[in-house]
């Protein structure tokens, strides 16, 4: 039993985290209709004009504008009607001064024609149209071009696809992408008394409720969570597991206890045998018992088995180090100011996160221990106490990190 | 031809759209791994208590704690050792005053036990133990049903599972879980001239945008979206799709023209022929074409048809009504609150989304019309001028909401 000598602080943790985490560089060729919230693995070159052809943005008669330049309700300007286009239809002859075309939204103009005159500023009798108002070159016409132009980039490498840049890819006919792939997080559950739900509950047992936060905060973040049987509490069990993880192509390896592994030695003997140790213990409450280091290239994070410290150190390390991995953009969750319902006091030694609820517009502590989810699962959100600090005082403003 | 003769505000829309929306009432049993994001369909009820049992919070020893009230490093209280007990193993031996049980953290502590002395706390010379302080009775104690009581109601129906409710379930030992069905939402495009991306386009076409951004938002916001082929610019092909909707059991069914049907009658038409039209016209820029109503007992949301007009009332209708039906909370997006860079000019007239960049710190237009798609891939966010309002100044603040 060997405690842990030397803590270091939350941002020494987050910076040497950083530092080691590399962007996976694989990608996938994957349908457009998957492809929200992923990451392009390349630039998206326009490969043709979008609107492909000169349309009109209104119901009503293609024109030469310059021929409307008089027209006036009192003096409509006359012109014979040739054609009517239909939407996804083509024009068949060429107008000229003295002629329209009656086409529909989105229909091609003509050839000769350089504007819409609106259905509402017109009258109609036989094949003679009255035009009640002048019309300016290129008026109510989505120009061929006017969004997307061919060879223009229209996104870049890295960027984040949102609903509008699947749907800008979709306008240029394209029906797959090329992504980054999305980390594979393997994580490893320990300890001889975790059992996973759905299984019989022996006496002194509990049921393993790690896994479960771990995978739901590695979905949410970009991360596909793999799972592996859980190892029992011993160097040759752990290390045996560890090499099946290895073998399953694992981008990253999350370790937990089941109770409070991360406090004794287990993580990091497997970590010393097989790879190097970063750093083990943060000045962070709860969550101090956590590990940092490598095996080969692949970066291992050694999470507290208590439930409460693994989640909350899941949202302050796990989170940003898989978001780089995934090419994703730094997380901003929803953060509310309120006052503190209460004094809240801590350790002025570590940085401390109080999970609270918001009770009629003021925080109030929902902590209990860091071995209860409930302190978690029945709170709205988390404050931050930071080291050196000791005290948040009834009444004073605190940012709230909402779930 | 018929034009839009009366629009009501966006408030009205919305509220009459909230009216309509009914959440949905099917549930699925589900694996605990699938369901953070889902909605509780039932009430968990604590099964079990959690811990199952009294359990070592630390690595140490088990004690009788009165028996320790005069401990102290300068006259150590010598207990007799007379088991070992690791995690996931039982005590077999009740202890009396006088002796102790060694124990790992999160092994039952013994019969007879009523609190751990830390490790650090100890000298060992044998089975004779020297505790050189004093604990209290429970202190390094999970006690059982500290974190959740037999009987108790964990989490309530209606509840979102995020990443702590997922492992206060796992907790209980439950390896499924009712939750609500996620509203199956067809996305019907129509339009001769629409073509869907990865087939070859033809003059006069344009390729399918509306049916890949709604699909994104439906699936950001917790409905699945169903795919249908484009249907033809005629009420005959309208109405055989519709029938082919309603017989794949939907729940939503959003329309959307390929460029402008929305201000053409089609959707409109069909409505009518085989339900009801709710309201058809918002006074809010862009967008105004849209229209709601019902068939049967299905909502139908008829979106415009240009690409960015059709995206912003997703954002604004589609995604209340459907996280409604959904059982989710409101959407809170992320909002920054930056200076204008330049000046915006609105018509009065109607609500207005402006889509912005962030350039600098201060928000720049990004919109140039209601057809291009780059109007939005190519921004950050919109800001909302509201209906009343024609000008935002240069420097005036502005609340931009992020994509």
């Amino acid at each position: 039993m060997r405690p842990i000598k030397e803590t270091i602080p939350i941002s020494e943790a987050l910076r040497l985290v950083d530092e080691a985490s590399r962007p996976i560089d694989r990608t996938s060729k994957i349908p457009l209709e998957e492809a929200n919230g992923r990451t392009l693995a390349t630039d998206i070159v326009a490969n043709r004009d979008v609107p492909p052809f000169n349309r009109a943005a209104m119901d009503g008669y293609a024109v030469v504008a310059e021929t409307t330049a008089d027209a006036s309700r009192y003096k409509p300007t006359r012109l014979q009607c040739i054609e009517s286009v239909h939407t996804g239809r083509l024009p068949t002859l060429r107008i000229s001064p003295g002629e329209c075309t009656e086409i529909a939204t989105g229909a091609p103009i003509p050839d000769g024609a350089n504007a819409v005159v609106m259905v509402e500023q017109t009258n109609r009798q036989g094949l003679e149209v009255e035009i009640f108002s002048a019309v300016t070159p290129w008026q109510h016409v989505g120009q061929q071009g006017g969004d997307i132009v061919t060879d223009q980039t229209v996104l870049r490498t890295g960027e984040l696809l949102t609903p509008s840049r699947v749907g800008s890819i979709a306008a240029l006919g394209m029906a797959e992408v090329d992504v980054y792939d999305q980390p594979r997080v393997a994580v490893l559950c320990t300890g001889d008394e975790i059992v996973s739900p759905g299984q019989p509950l022996e006496p002194g047992q509990i049921y393993d409720i790690n896994r479960f936060t771990l995978s739901a905060v590695i979905a949410e973040h970009g991360g596909v969570a793999l799972t592996f049987p859980i190892a029992g509490d011993s160097l040759e069990a752990l290390s045996i597991a560890v090499d099946h993880v290895i073998a399953n192509r694992t981008d990253l390896l999350v370790f937990s206890g089941g109770s409070s592994v991360g406090e004794r030695d287990l993580t990091l003997d497997v970590l010393r045998l097989k790879g190097t140790v970063d750093f083990h213990g943060i000045s962070v409450k709860p969550g101090k018992p956590t590990a940092f280091g490598h095996i080969g290239t692949i970066p291992v994070l050694g999470m507290p088995g208590y439930p409460t410290s693994c989640l909350s150190n899941a949202y302050l390390l796990l989170v940003p180090l898989l978001r780089r991995m995934a090419h994703l953009p730094t997380y901003r969750p929803q953060t509310i100011s309120v006052p503190a319902a209460h004094r809240f006091t801590s350790t002025n030694k570590r940085h401390q996160l109080y999970s609270v609820r918001v009770v009629s517009g003021a925080a109030v502590g929902a902590f209990t221990s860091s071995g209860h989810i409930t302190s978690m699962s029945k709170a709205d959100g988390y404050i931050e106490i930071p080291e050196g600090q000791d005290i948040v005082e009834q009444g004073e403003n605190v940012d709230v990190t909402l779930f």
